[in-house]
């Protein structure tokens, strides 16, 4: 930590602040300049928050050196890190070696349709099955997930395909029997700074597939990455999917730079989710290949058999035609880049 | 609502859209223009929303062209509400002739700071204590309140100095014990959109503090607060605490526009929050009183004893020369307003 | 400048930052820490600039601790200041101690609307007209102005009303004609970062209105203050007109934290303009007493003698009543902040 | 153009809307709905826009239907359009056949280091040299450029190397001298609004590069080309520059989407700036594929000899193994997705 004084700090006000950190057991080193005098802070990080040094009389501004997290920090943990999914006997890899397609229904609405989107997924190339089965909904009176039956669908249609599932719990109360059903939790753009879920969520013993705010920093979704590997559990993925800004072409604007970013300082494995960044049919393709060319550990795509009638999301999920587009592209782009299907490391023993 | 269909949309698209609107009981009027053809939807909103409209063929953009909530809406209860908080015979009102001014330390660390924090809210004219028991935090490494043990503290001061209380309430699984003892529950910025607490926030029979989400649009706000009014309780107050933008020298940007315009949408009322909103205290008293003048139905800040110890925020809290000036501001201003202090409008029956 | 290493920097690293800012006559003070090593140098931070410290080796981030302005800049000059616009004998002040409403129509269309408006706007108590000649219009297909014919119908009806004008300029090749006519020469949001245009505008020997730049930061508007300071004039008052944000119930977000954020940095007055900020009318009257009560040192507002009429921005314009409630608040709201309408300032020797 | 009225409006509001449309010989077609009546208007949208709609009695808002702009829309010009850059005998394409690299160093500042970058450029695979000799630059104290002498000395650079040369041009009154001397006209991101210079640059009869605003919206991108192609010239080719977001990790956000949304409205070619997006230079390769896979017609990137000495933007300047690796991806990407080496495409007749 650096502390700067202001201009017309009094040296007694440069003591006071050497006396607080020296108190906590911490080294100050004093740099005086022309104009202003910093503070260099050497010690226990978490023992100089509790100072406040912000509100110490003369104290300019307080500038932090180093990563708020340290779990998920590449700092201690440099090599990058893979997280299985699945049963025993069939986990399929997502990380720095390979390229892990997912998708899925955005809701699960009946057998049939969650069947025929499996498959359609599966056909395509997809090795882990999405769907969802409890949505948060900005609208009370927009659907709200089948709930447990969805869930229960969803498993029994993973098992059909043989593709292990992913799918969304929203409320602590729920992560144990989400847990029992599903290979892979995921929390939602909207739940990353729910704390309470967060620990639930890491307490459970599953993967999780944990989705950036939307208006959330990478440093704050990476913090909310350490409040689940806090609980003992590391199987996160995180997952960019569209930050919020001011262009109205897109539901959300996807912040592709986050995956470098991301795979700079931490070492958890990174994906996107082109469907929800968009919020239209069009740009999927487009931005899954954008995804993957940026070095994406993979990515996580809408399909319905029929957007028309889809209950949620149905202007992006992808159909037919661009469904065999994104499949030719998954295939083809991520050797160029030096990665292999996850589908060929799939882990059987 | 109203469909636009592209340039290129054919006849057989437009009654494509024209059937399955009448399918499910609607209206639909046909403009044709040089150009594009419009098409002007006239029945059951949420109805259409199932047509996903937009996936059809030659449609390019469907405008929704009504409110998306209800019970909070001014549409159908253009009187602004007023929401009473304390136990019988001491309720303190927010609404649209009073101004109420709501202050305390942003966490409870112990009795004795929480009882001076709250001695200096009284004198200084607040007639609501806050204070925080359960902490949302970015980092699971720093402080997250006293829970309980904090709310017992609270709820003994509030008694103490006959000042109502509201405290923040994080989990679902909390909400019961917190509307046990608390006079108003608090919904944090985080938990804007964390759809299963407010259910059970709305079940709880407590009037309810929603503070917008730091990224949330206005809408999306009242949507919000429809959650909890459709479980039965509309004793919400809207709580603007600043937005995300691009600006670095406050942490959020107070949006005192949101005051008027939620003011002319909903029947709600509405407060700011400017300690939050800044982050800072020197801003705190300019803040406080541009959002008086803007028409604010009160504002909530936070006082403590000694900053410099604070466990939470306190660069941001307010002490003795500061919380003299805000005092002032809030004696003086309301009234050139037409407005009277909520503590003359106490109901003691 | 604080140089802060990666935990991975050697110690030739960071001897190789060391020599190179003591080659351009600096000193640097070396600070190692359990993971990480930080350095602080002291001497001329422009000279610090061109050594490009984030290219070399082992560098992780380098912070600035010192204000990147100079003559705008509260350190060297702590008085705020007082910006006089007018001709000898009828100079308006701008300031710490006063309140100045400008008011006009956003473009001057006829000489009728001009002096009608000028009068609206002379009525409820403005003592600067402002007025539109020059547009700069997103569309090139919207009106762009009377130009020239429009300025002087301004200067004319400024003299019969016996307001001074202040009046945008759009191109540094019109800024001799216009500083010719008018009393204040505006440089518009869309401007901000035009540097000729600062240049030429600096060079002109009038007073100036610097609007915000709809995106900018406070620190960059700050920095093209310093672009019109730099040529030797200092007569320069910063106009607050809303940013760009993620709601879309507003054109823009007015901060108004801007105001005492500039006033705690910069010696320069500042007002607000809340017509453009918020682009609707009924919001035009509390943004404005919420930017008088901020500390605002003036505002500067459209009025329009028939909106409906209006080639620019009718909606935002004021009329009839909403002009008498605002002529109220800057009657009432000034002095109760212990200020004196600029009317009363004038000065006349 | 859709006029929704409020719930309250009488017939008479409407009668009044429909009266003021016929009377600019529109035609008006009314639809009642239960709650609100929405009025569709069929005509000449530039005549409407005179009437200040949303200024009538009962109006509660209008939304525009069609694309403002016009010369740069696909609509009536399907086909995407080839600019091509150079002189005759020596021109080099951007569009959607190709892919077209180019690259340089952000600043002249001696004939030797542009040498040096133009070799390190052509040697990578560029085909159009960049280089700024006039620099807009945030701070007055900052480099600024050489200006003519720079701009020289690039010409002089581009002919040695066979390389055709783009530069931005600042100010209205440079663009004849510039236009002698360049091949390409570069319109830098903090003029996309400056519009004096982009007529000024329309007039000029060379192909212009304008960069997005750093916050402007997709739509304001194309009206900014919209001035340009007004004046005669449909030689533009657009570049996405990154926007300003909340997030810090980089300088600004890429917006990747961007391209494949203007590909879709306007028939312009449309290339990425990764170097000036992201402002870190791990991050310039990464965020070039990226570019590349989602479609991009181009790229433009820094390149410099010597980043620890360069005079801007040393940051983000590639040097050896990135360029290497940069020169690996587009060798290799562009063909996966359809497109040859604009090299291969050079017209020499």
């Amino acid at each position: 930590m650096v502390v700067v004084m202001s201009p017309d700090a009094t040296d007694e006000d440069v003591a006071h602040v050497v006396a607080r950190v020296e108190g906590v057991g911490g080294e100050a080193f004093v740099s005086k300049g022309v104009v202003r005098t910093i503070i260099g802070l050497v010690g226990d990080i978490d023992s100089f928050h509790h100072l406040n040094l912000r509100t110490m009389r003369g104290v300019a501004d307080v500038h932090r050196i180093s990563d708020p997290y340290k779990l998920v920090s590449r700092q201690h943990h440099p090599d990058r890190s893979t997280v299985w999914v699945g049963p025993p006997g069939r986990q399929v890899p997502i990380g720095p070696d390979t390229f892990t397609f997912m998708a899925g229904p955005c809701a699960v609405e009946t057998a049939a349709q969650t069947l025929e989107a499996a498959q359609m997924a599966a056909s395509a190339g997809a090795t882990i099955l999405r769907g969802g089965a409890f949505k948060p909904r900005t609208s009370p009176y927009a659907f709200q997930g089948l709930g447990l039956r969805g869930l229960e669908i969803l498993v029994d249609v993973g098992r059909a395909t043989g593709l292990p599932v992913v799918t969304e719990v929203v409320d602590a109360r729920d992560v144990a029997v989400v847990a029992e059903h599903a290979d892979m939790l995921q929390v939602g753009t909207r739940n990353m700074a729910n704390f309470g879920l967060l620990q639930a969520v890491g307490d459970a013993g599953r993967p999780v597939l944990l989705k950036r705010g939307m208006t959330a920093t990478v440093e704050e979704w990476l913090m909310a990455a350490e409040y689940v590997a806090q609980r003992g559990n590391l199987d996160i993925v995180l997952c960019e999917r569209g930050i919020r800004t001011f262009e109205p072409a897109t539901r959300n604007t996807l912040d592709v730079s986050a995956v470098p970013v991301v795979q700079a300082t931490s070492h958890l494995p990174v994906i996107t989710d082109p469907s929800h960044a968009a919020g239209r049919k069009d740009l999927v393709v487009p931005l899954s290949r954008a995804s993957i060319a940026a070095g994406a550990d993979g990515i996580i795509v809408d399909v319905h058999p029929d957007p028309e009638s889809a209950l949620c999301d149905g202007p992006q999920a992808l159909l037919g035609t661009e469904l065999r587009e994104l499949a030719a592209a998954v295939r083809r782009l991520p050797p160029v880049l030096g990665r292999v299907d996850a589908g060929e490391r799939i882990r059987t023993a």
